[in-house]
């Protein structure tokens, strides 16, 4: 994979850069809408590709393996032709699901045994299936199977968790070797740094993984529940260590905030759920606030959803209609919504490339942070 | 209104003819996809406009009146507005969803007092209100309101209920007379044709609602569990009647197969939720016959949902793809169902116009019932 850095911003540590893999081009920093189970809910892959227009997306290696199950991925010729989306894709290792969905999951040096949260049944993650299960989705960018801890976490055990990270990683890297590409394009592995909210844990973590000299580098374990000034402090700290010249991803975050100040200390890359689950419970994120749409003051406001008009939907249709159809509990509301926040969500991340390499990133950062943070 | 009889078939009594009001021209016949509570449910306004291309919409007087209620959509200037729907809108009087989906209903001669499927709240609607909502609403066409009886319907309860039926139309023809325009376009009233399934009734109801000389008739009280054949023959005794010169809607029906069967009567309207529901129920209409795409059988098939490629999700989207999505209940299958119901639906009365201007329509009917009686 060829990543080349662009531009770095003078006043913060905000890069812009580009990732080329062979589904394409992917500019970053970058937003990644979440499609769990080979769908972004709610909106049709044309909308994705015409009016959201992200450069890739995420699945999730738990979900698939349970539905449609990886054989049927397989035969269909990987989650690209089985979901008819020919841009990027990057895969999960699952760990995360396994932690937070799964029923009496038992985490052992072995590997993670779990009951599938939809029918019960028993499965059996380790690092090696989880490579073979991720060669088989056939995403461009693959994940190292780790244990996610959650917050808070005692120390002990975040440095025993982070130990045993780092093993799974080491048995990542050399089953990949033995494991063959299940299709003609080349698939790129991220490790990821843990060591929940410890400063020391993360920096010999994220030691650990540079030395790994893989293409790109992720930061799991955060954005479960710790403040943000945490979740800062360690993007920071990691930031410092990780190779200049990679891709940095973090993991599961965040709100429109987070990603902007998360891009100032170095970050690349992120995936969330919030702009499509927030959106499916009426909450609107603008570059001037969020909306809650099922108040009853949009009852008979008939301006339109965004003035700002950066998809099809926020001109179409207006406040009115939307908090309606949330009322009415038609699942259109949710629809729109959810394409005016993953609209917004990528219209900002393209916008602060676009800062970063016009030299005032800083400046519209600090306004914006600002402006998104009041409730409409 | 304009009803312009282009072309009658030869071998039956299929019409071809085209109505024109302020909102544009519709090309009968013609089927009308049910946008209950302003959203046809799951698509995009823009996906109706641009894929599934109907001339006209269907709005349930009912659910609108609850929700949002007549004043929202009046302060939007019209449930055209509010929705975002520049092309023709009929609405239904209410009557049926009285009768089927609220609870202690009570009908007397005055009016029908019910209670709110919703919140219980109770209501009353009489012929005389029931227009004032329905200026207000302001769809292009809109209906008498009628008692709709059920199936099966003793003979006595049948006739009483279409002689107030009538009266109520007379107490309808005489508000609207009293009620000007809500907006500054024209609106056109349809008188509803009753009388169960006795020949004798429709007759006598026919004969009435033809004397009102209205722009346009309906036929009501069909498609609620009678056999086809039933529904043929009080549709042909009721064509005989009703003058040529003005449209014909038959309300609520039906199958693909009911909407030729009626066309071949003298029908030139349709509307119905069979395509909408079914489609989320993942069982998809196709000229080819009836697909349930939840059975195991479309697992691993990877071929296009419809070859025919009326819209985009047909050849988007592969049938083992829609079944995943309807197994692990994602809300897109039920978006992309609708759409290719839908859109067939208005290829088919689409096709069904050409053969009739062609000169072939009982040929293809035929063929086409065949074909479409099929379970793929």
């Amino acid at each position: 994979m060829a990543f080349k850095l662009a531009h770095t911003d003078p006043q913060t540590k905000a890069r812009a850069g580009t990732m080329t893999t062979d589904h394409g081009v992917i500019e970053t920093p970058i937003f990644m809408p979440v499609g769990t189970v080979a769908s972004v809910k709610g909106v049709h892959q044309k909308e994705l590709r015409e009016e959201i227009d992200p450069d890739i997306i995420l699945g999730n290696t738990y979900h698939l393996f349970l539905r449609p199950r990886t054989p049927i991925i397989k035969a269909a010729g990987g989650l690209h032709k089985f979901m008819g989306w020919d841009r990027n894709i990057l895969t999960d290792s699952g760990g995360y699901q396994v932690y937070s969905l799964s029923a009496n999951r038992k985490i052992k040096e072995e590997g993670v045994k779990f009951k599938s949260h939809i029918d019960g049944s028993l499965h059996f993650f380790t690092p090696e299936n989880v490579m073979e299960i991720q060669r088989d989705i056939g995403a461009d960018i693959i994940m190292a199977f780790d244990e996610c801890t959650p917050y808070p976490c005692d120390y002990q055990y975040a440095k025993r968790s982070m130990h045993m990270t780092h093993r799974w990683l080491d048995r990542c890297l050399l089953h990949l070797q033995k494991t063959p590409l299940s299709y003609d394009y080349d698939q790129f592995f991220f490790p990821i740094v843990q060591g929940s909210t410890y400063k020391d844990l993360r920096r010999q973590s994220a030691e650990y993984i540079s030395n790994v000299g893989a293409e790109g580098n992720a930061i799991g374990g955060l954005s479960v529940g710790e403040p943000a000034e945490e979740m800062y402090a360690m993007t920071e700290v990691v930031c410092e260590i990780l190779p200049e010249d990679k891709p940095r991803y973090l993991m599961g975050v965040g709100t429109p905030i987070n990603l902007l100040e998360n891009i100032a200390l170095g970050i690349d890359m992120f995936d969330c759920v919030m702009p499509t689950r927030n959106a499916r419970n009426g909450m609107l994120f603008t570059a001037h606030g969020t909306i809650n749409i099922k108040n009853k003051k949009w009852e008979n406001d008939f301006s339109a959803i965004d003035e700002m008009g950066i998809t099809f939907v926020d001109k179409e249709y207006s406040k009115a209609y939307l908090r309606h159809l949330f009322a009415a509990n038609e699942y259109l509301g949710k629809q729109i919504a959810t394409i005016h926040n993953l609209g917004f969500y990528i219209w900002l991340v393209r916008e602060a490339r676009r800062r970063i390499i016009a030299g005032d990133f800083a400046q519209w950062k600090n306004i914006m942070v600002k402006q998104m943070d009041k409730r409409l």
